[in-house]
């Protein structure tokens, strides 16, 4: 039998406000704001020669320092020193060796100083051991109570105002967003989705292996103290490749651990955009680029001006840094 | 200055044909059909007790032997012995050698006498040594030329019409539909998305490593002969855990390869559903269960039985089970 549907749907849409018009509202009027917004306007255009069909615009973003701060040190590290405390008594020999020693007395200096064998001992330690469901819920736990040391915020609180628009801005222009990041896969997913709007199967990240077991007769997946992938610098292309399977056409970083995304989105044909954030803002956040052990960026602004890929200027670009605080 | 939007959009759909209101017409009434669609109400259902938001509406698809045929066995290694023939130029030692030996002579039968270990040496050796933007389109020529040995059509003409029907049934209603496969992800990956609809991003298999390269100034990624992953078995939900990060509610095998999937998918909370495709139809397909080497059934069907999960009897609930050939 044939069916006719007449569907009338009406839509009043009052897109009020002074700047409901505008995108990206916390981003100055500038050369970084303008690179994106004719960007978007070109891949999204179907009469353009740059057009992209949706399917194929991926946008992938670093995340410490790209959309949330990074200072004085990655979050994760500082989830790891609360972690070890926690653990501490069932190791009493952490006391005595580094860098648990370090840990316990909060020492990030002599931790940083162990180098990347120092930090990925302190995080296979205190993030293994438990199930893939139990580890998720502790960093639930520790995040809706852990304090930023500087300005006292919740560190979920101390994500970039202007990133978060660019998100929702991409997306919004059918863009799927993906987070890849040297941290943990798994630190991450518990709340990126709330936070950044972003799933946790569009999150790459370093991660440690998993063994499946039964458990009072049920499966679990075990978190092994055994490095499984490291997300990080060449690591990033490859992870990428892995998760994604499509080369992004959109990349956004703000350290040298970026510098292979962002060649390996330029290397693609086709319209591309590469950005970094500059840390500039030593009032509002902070400001470091060369001489800095977390988050150093070097190589990676010399490739920039070279390559005129757009550099984000904090200071100069961003009205705002962080949300404006919830009221109580 | 403020802005008032008026849209009115008038949308006149015509759902015509005798079928179209029907979901899955190759699809028989039976048993198995009832507790898909039954399923699919509940979980998109606002006001039932067992309603899942879009979001967490996850179903994974094995894919030989659930998607597409998987005899006379499976096609990536039918693949893998055209590859060898290709490189046996390069490969004196390989006439002496197995299972390259085996390959070479089309011997199948050898080939999977030599077990795992015959087959993931097979593997490497043909899949490794080339970017993998050569590999994907190497998979690409491939498939447009080959044939199924018995019944000379191409393979990606050899995919389940049922299935099809299916994966399009669960989109349409706020699912993301992926596959989960023993087989090669970066072999699924260059035809998944146009034969069923199945991205990139969405696919998660077995790999081999891969490394950062720069050849030509350009960086590449080159296919290492190593392995990286076995998605299979206790493999699939490490798998989908790394690559999707939420348990799916619904999914869906034919093999043992496939059980620990099912079983992890079962143990979430909430509306579940668990299929399995049994392979009954000799005329049309293949039958086989307990006795195949290719896509062995036995202890999973053994506890679908025990636990009421749904099987999928081909000869009884597909009315068809190819698409029907294109016009010439």
């Amino acid at each position: 039998m044939k069916r006719f549907v007449l569907l009338v749907v009406v839509w009043v849409a009052s897109v009020a406000t002074s700047h409901g018009d505008e995108p990206l509202p916390s981003w100055n009027d500038g050369a970084a704001k303008r690179a994106i917004v004719d960007f978007v306007a070109r891949v999204t255009d179907k009469s353009s020669a740059h057009y992209v069909p949706p399917q194929a615009r991926i946008a992938t973003f670093d995340n410490d320092g790209t959309l949330w701060s990074e200072k004085p040190v990655y979050v994760q590290l500082l989830f790891a020193i609360d972690r070890a405390k926690q653990l501490a008594a069932k190791h009493p020999e952490w006391k005595n060796e580094q860098p648990f020693k370090a840990a316990l007395e909060d020492d990030i200096e002599a931790i940083m100083a162990g180098g990347e064998h120092a930090l990925l001992e302190l995080i296979m330690a205190t993030h293994a051991g438990n199930t893939t469901d139990e580890f998720s819920q502790i960093v639930k736990d520790w995040l809706a109570a852990a304090k930023h040391p500087d300005t006292g915020r919740p560190y979920t609180d101390m994500v970039f105002q202007p990133m978060l628009e660019l998100l929702a801005y991409l997306r919004a222009n059918g863009f799927k967003t993906y987070i890849v990041s040297g941290g943990g896969i798994e630190f991450m997913r518990p709340w990126a989705e709330r936070v950044y709007g972003i799933p946790p199967e569009q999150i790459v990240g370093s991660s440690i292996k998993t063994e499946l077991q039964i458990r009072d007769g049920k499966p679990v997946l075990v978190r092994l103290p055994e490095i499984n992938f490291i997300d990080d610098k060449a690591g990033k292309p490859v992870g990428i490749n892995q998760h994604i399977g499509r080369r992004p056409i959109l990349a956004f970083g703000n350290s040298d651990g970026d510098l292979q995304m962002l060649q390996w989105t330029a290397a693609g044909r086709g319209a591309r955009l590469m950005l970094l954030v500059h840390h500039t803002d030593s009032k509002r956040e902070w400001a470091y680029d060369r001489e800095s052990t977390v988050g150093r960026l070097d190589k990676a602004i010399d490739e920039a001006k070279r390559k005129d890929w757009t550099v984000v200027d904090m200071k100069k670009d961003w009205k705002v840094i962080f949300p404006s605080r919830k009221k109580p």
